[in-house]
């Protein structure tokens, strides 16, 4: 049995118990058999737990021995006194995989430590490979599938495109903890990661076809070379983001204390990822950010941008990002000037950054007219390798009859038409509107809370693989 | 009569006109004067209108000369062509100020340079100001007062306290605009900067009592002799933050023909900023995550931070933040340690940053109360000069007879009670949830994007005067 095939399990299993079920449900149970089975997951779940005959109306195994079928993937949620028992019996069963959700192993006391041991030992011993423990587990939006003890909690994120193709490989539950605030393709949160650890989850993303985009949250890692070696096969074939945290010396001992992991000096790392080429990010929101961006950008050919905008400022910052980062501005075309310019009062001149505020308000044509043909004239223009736009989110000018109203279908109907990225910044957007919700069902195009970013997003999209702190 | 009188005259003006009041009424009007008549403002306001009788009801004047009472301030929104002699007319009539709305002036063509500097030698011969022109003008939150072509949208803030105490003094609408996403007490686009420039409203501001903290944005300045002079006598007093953009060559052009400023070497203005003490900034999103903090959070004596988390990825962050900017970890009491794990499990050990899910999760008591405890301990420690919490969004656990449903109020009724920074961070918030409106009607404590953003405004608060990239 190949490596990958067991790793696969974990995140495809074909048969699943959950060992220390619990008999209490409803919320604040914490239950992650019921969130399961509520979650729309497909397959049998079985529920282990000597003390119940049957839970949420279904019956209860007294051992991982008494289910009728081959256990792909065991889920341990017990006391720890019982966890290396349990564990032992699973692999005496031949289960491929097991989480270890319980807390209280190396992240703790002496103790703790022991008993992680002998975990490892089980695995080396028989095979059965072991996640955590101290993880939430794992979780496959594909299948609707979550190890997590929260609820998992569907999004309505389906009609925006390609949002799965982004997995994550984490040492922390906030990436696969099932909220529905930002969700990943697979994720899977390597806990203590006593056996499993980042390599082995690279190499099942490497191979598999549903991922696109590779993210790494990292606190420490034990086995450098390895790391290394397949990171080098990925990178080009998959982008690979890395956030490392447990930089500072309070950092790192937190680290070892949380999930007990040795954080190494930050130095190290930074070299590392510069010589593999993985981008290296710093906080959760960009994280986030970089994780929308590159599910929903096309690739990007030369690193020209264009920039369009309402407002003169954000053609400024814009200009300062695009600089910054290594790209350029793009020289617009004689003839989209020409096009653009047409409708505007005779003082104006227009250059990218094109600040179209002046069109709308004093030029000739309705307003969503004069954004029309910028935008399509921009997105036309062979000189311009992306875009970016900065976009007003106030409501009262976009709802019906609103004077942007227009805007925001042309902008939906024109990026789908065009194979170019569009980074998308709108200002005053405090809320995170509906709009944002609705832009980013659009194709080509993806919305960022600052130009920085959306600047940041397309030099990494362009190929650049520098540290971005 | 005093130069901040004249200045006071845009921002608390007793008589105002709108001269080329628009007809045009409803939504995509943009109708400054039914903007006004509409906001809330009380003080009577004159249209200027020759061609009409009546607007909105209201009696037209055909000029500002026809106005029977004295005008302190006149908004000015014409075809550039007649915009001088309005204004001389304005002067003739002893208007204090004059805000030009109109475009097409020094940041565009050789005719409108001409125009920009006529209106210069009017002021200066007059003595009345002018502010613009390219402006929004001004908007006065204490009066729900905007010159802004956008209406002035109400905004439901008045439960958070201290908001109004941040102003800004910006070369772009995005402030002064009347978007209700982020508003300023006071708020002030000086546009091209003909007459009136960020110097004379950092006068302004500096004896304006209802104004704490000073915002600029700044493309350009043509007078850092007088600007660093009064900015070195302020930032004492009042801390001084500027959002500088154009810092590329492309952005200064760019800024260039936007509001005709001239940029500069960036380097000259990091220098200016280091040693007047004014912290740099580079992100409008950071602008308004700084502001926010700033009027939210009361002062702090002492570098100690203290991390409250449900995540010990949080905490690993947090350290790392807390280490970057220059502040250091508290050294909790023994009495905090002492209270915090007694509902724990034997094999726990808390120490600061204080990750307490494995006593929610485990420990003896209710979920909210263990965090009340850790709150109300780490509030209460001399050792903590700030806090940083990190709590998760998630509503499911946060309703009515959710876990977490306690836990809100208990973070609302301590922090009124201890006169000590909470920079908040809510994980998995995606949406900007209603949980992060609520908090930040809370006393002592700001929601940030972040990590990095509260453990930064933390060590702005204590005094550090870094640039922050």
């Amino acid at each position: 049995m190949e490596s990958t095939e067991k790793i696969e399990a974990f995140l495809e299993p074909e048969s699943v118990a959950i060992i220390g079920a619990s008999r209490e449900t409803g919320e604040g149970g914490f239950n992650i058999y019921q969130n399961i089975v509520e979650s729309g997951y497909e397959k049998t779940v079985y529920p282990v737990n000597p003390k119940a005959n049957e839970i949420l109306g279904e019956k209860a195994y007294p051992s991982i021995k008494d289910i009728p079928v081959d256990v792909d993937l065991a889920v341990v949620s017990t006391p720890r006194e019982v966890v290396v028992d349990l564990v032992k019996e699973c692999a005496e069963e031949n289960v491929k995989g097991v989480i270890v959700i319980t807390q209280g192993f190396s992240e703790s006391d002496e103790r703790g430590k022991i008993l992680e041991k002998e975990l490892v030992e089980v695995a080396e011993k028989s095979g059965t490979r072991i996640l955590g423990p101290n993880t939430l587990g794992v979780q496959n939006s594909y299948l609707s599938f979550s190890t997590s003890f929260f609820p998992y909690e569907d999004v309505d994120w389906d009609s925006i495109e390609g949002w799965r193709s982004v997995s994550i490989i984490s040492q922390t539950g906030l990436f696969t903890g099932g909220f529905p605030d930002f969700r990943f393709g697979k994720a899977v949160d390597i806990g203590n990661g006593c056996d499993i650890n980042h390599v082995d989850f690279l190499e099942y993303f490497k191979q598999d076809p549903e991922t696109k985009q590779i993210f790494l949250h990292i606190e420490g890692l034990d086995n450098g070379k390895k790391f290394m070696k397949i990171a080098k096969d990925i990178v080009d074939k998959k982008p690979i983001f890395a956030l490392k945290s447990g930089r500072s010396k309070a950092g790192a001992d937190m680290a070892a204390s949380h999930t007990g992991s040795m954080s190494g000096q930050d130095q190290i790392y930074n070299g590392i990822f510069k010589q593999l080429g993985i981008v290296r990010i710093y906080e959760i929101d960009e994280l986030k950010i970089f994780a929308r961006g590159f599910s929903k950008l096309p690739n990007m050919t030369g690193n020209k941008i264009g920039v369009l905008t309402d407002a003169g400022a954000a053609g400024v910052m814009s200009a300062d990002w695009i600089e910054e980062f290594g790209l350029e501005l793009a020289e617009l075309s004689k003839e989209t000037i020409e096009k653009i310019e047409s409708p505007a009062p005779d003082w104006m001149k227009v250059e990218n950054p094109v600040d179209i505020w002046p069109i709308m308000m004093l030029g000739k044509g309705e307003m969503h007219e004069v954004f029309h043909t910028a935008l399509r004239e921009m997105l036309g223009d062979d000189s311009i390798s992306a875009l970016m736009l900065a976009f007003p989110s106030y409501e009262k000018f976009r709802v019906s009859g609103g004077p942007l109203c227009k805007c925001v279908s042309s902008l939906k109907s024109l990026t789908s038409k065009f194979e170019k990225p569009v980074a998308v910044w709108l200002h005053n957007d405090g809320e995170k509107s509906k709009l944002r919700r609705e832009l980013m069902t659009g194709k080509n195009l993806a919305v960022f809370d600052n130009l920085r970013n959306a600047a940041k997003t397309l030099a990494v999209l362009e190929g650049r693989k520098f540290n971005i702190g």
